[in-house]
């Protein structure tokens, strides 16, 4: 199907649905999402959907990916209080990658920061980066 | 490693090659790697890297990813001449994903189209957007 959606015009539609079904899940029928802070650009976080995570996304407007570790629906901020209200879905030329276009509530990281790439490479090595915005302990008290 | 960094103050540094050996590559030797336009911070493109197209990455200053498709290193640009240079490489909380800031000379994509990301959700419609700024027929003539 992507190979074909590739040279139609701009503003073609096609059906939801039939897209939907089409993407690239992997083995564990998942998709890799990156979500983007909307009007800032900022790169906060990339996380995992399935089918029923991505219809929940598009149902509700609020993301839910899939969490890989706890192996269930991760509605994002369910437990911190940070959601991420969905603006706008994108998905790649060849379906097999999303693109979120989100507005986050206070740090998308668990660490307490804004967005989870807080580790940038200086020549030989690592800094870290980033403000902890709320401490994690407080984050995840409940 | 990831989890001992998380606490780690501002400005700490770490060793470049022992996080990247630490990083989370899946059951292929792969993470997936974001790619963002330096300045503009639109979101490009996402493809998977391994320990070696990392490597090429960081000494040359030109992106190379590892081709899924092809089983083999791909230095962004190779035969379409569109290449991706790095301004600066980024690594999210848990080492399973990269960020990587970039400059990238006219198209990202392989459809012609300055990004990947052309195909947004509305409603119960995929609508396709952005213009082909070079014909594929030409980008990859040689």
């Amino acid at each position: 199907m992507f190979k074909k959606i590739e040279s139609q015009s701009k503003n073609t539609e096609i059906n939801l649905d039939e897209v939907l079904d089409s993407l690239k899940y992997n083995e564990q029928g998942l998709v890799p999402c990156i979500a983007q802070q909307s009007g800032t650009g900022e790169v906060l976080m990339m996380a995992w959907m399935n089918r029923d995570a991505l219809d929940e996304t598009l149902k509700t407007g609020r993301v839910c990916y899939w969490s890989r570790s706890r192996s269930k629906l991760w509605r994002k901020g369910e437990s911190s209080g940070q959601v991420q209200m969905l603006k706008q879905l994108k998905i790649d030329c060849d379906g097999d990658t999303l693109l979120a276009i989100v507005d986050q509530t206070g740090p998308a990281c668990h660490t307490g920061r804004r967005h989870c790439f807080y580790l940038e490479v200086t020549g030989s090595v690592v800094k870290v980066t980033g403000d902890v915005l709320i401490d994690p302990a407080d984050l995840y008290k409940s």
